[in-house]
């Protein structure tokens, strides 16, 4: 949780100086998830947030000046802990290939733990179009430095480009849509060990 | 163009029934992409469209009930566009990996050219999240069954699953916000080979 917190110091909203504050602004944050999920942004209010964090009007003007910055502080939030979970997840692995697997596996898991991530980090296209770029430029910049380490360590093949990364990205967003939000028909064991196997060896029959 | 038109009859909206009525509807539905596209569902206004489209209030009337209604006809109008114009890249190819390519190329170039078409969809799961949801529960069907027909030529591996639709699909729309709507730094042509060789061998190195 450290790095979050750090990440936090760097933005705009307002950091707080005790345990007390940083545990009153998390439960801000929770709510605010909680909150913009159910209603969207436009229709998500302050007050709703507080009541829902069970914490005074005043509280929400210490940490943030508006809906807006608050909304804003959520989405970089929500992804450095998407980011944390997953690091969290990738402390032993064998070979570069296992490491995206479980990285995947996390991915699912945080989603299905917080299924309002999708509509907030896909309301911030319309709502904060540089956090929402931010966000998924920052984790295709993370699956490429991780590609690069794969290849290094002579578990992935040389030359993977940014777009590989995006490729993978792309698919652990739908994935986790499609069975992480929309349903949970099948384990995120399952969906991380299709999407491995994707990585291993493509769909193609094998020509030789 | 015989698809979209017989999906329309289909569909809430009111159906032309002259050549001229079908050109006006086409001139709405092109005037609302573009309105829709750059001001977003809230901002954008009837009169806004009517005067892009160059015909009268009354002609929108005609069509559609409510700027709701107008928006839903649309996200269906673009996700057959994609469909048809994916449809008419893959009429030759050699092997099930060749369709999958030029059906990438196809929509990287289809975006590049509407590039209004992702905050059009993206805006659906806002709006109108039923056809949002069809949209890409139609696509990832449609990658569905060219993978069993590509299992079934001997191109792909048996097995191929649901997931391993959503998977692709996931590469494609991320490929295309990346390197279709935010840059053109590489061409169609280059993504689509980059995503093709990863269905082909996967990134993981020749262990054999």
């Amino acid at each position: 949780m450290a790095t979050e917190y750090s990440e936090h110091i760097e933005s705009k909203d307002k950091q707080p100086r005790t345990a007390r504050g940083l545990k009153t602004k998390r439960k801000l944050l929770d709510a605010a998830a909680l909150e913009f999920g159910e209603k969207g942004f436009h229709e998500a209010s302050i007050t709703g947030i507080t009541q829902r964090a069970g914490t005074a009007l005043g509280s929400f003007y210490t940490y943030f000046d508006s809906k807006d910055e608050l909304f804003s502080a959520l989405v970089r939030d929500m992804s450095s802990r998407v980011k944390s979970h997953a690091a969290s997840a990738m402390t032993e692995w064998q070979d570069a290939l296992e490491r995206e697997k479980l990285a995947l596996e996390a991915f699912m898991t945080f989603a299905r733990e917080h299924k309002e991530i999708y509509r907030i980090i896909d309301e911030a296209e319309f709502v904060d179009p540089d956090s929402y770029r931010s966000h998924y430029e920052e984790t295709a910049k993370r699956i490429h430095e991780r590609l690069e380490e794969g290849s290094a360590a002579g578990d992935f093949r040389g030359g993977l480009e940014e777009a590989h990364a995006w490729a993978i990205m792309g698919m652990n967003v739908f994935l986790g849509l499609r069975y992480g939000i929309w349903s949970e028909e099948k384990s995120a064991v399952q969906i991380a060990e299709i999407a491995s196997d994707i990585l291993a060896r493509g769909i193609a029959t094998d020509k030789d």
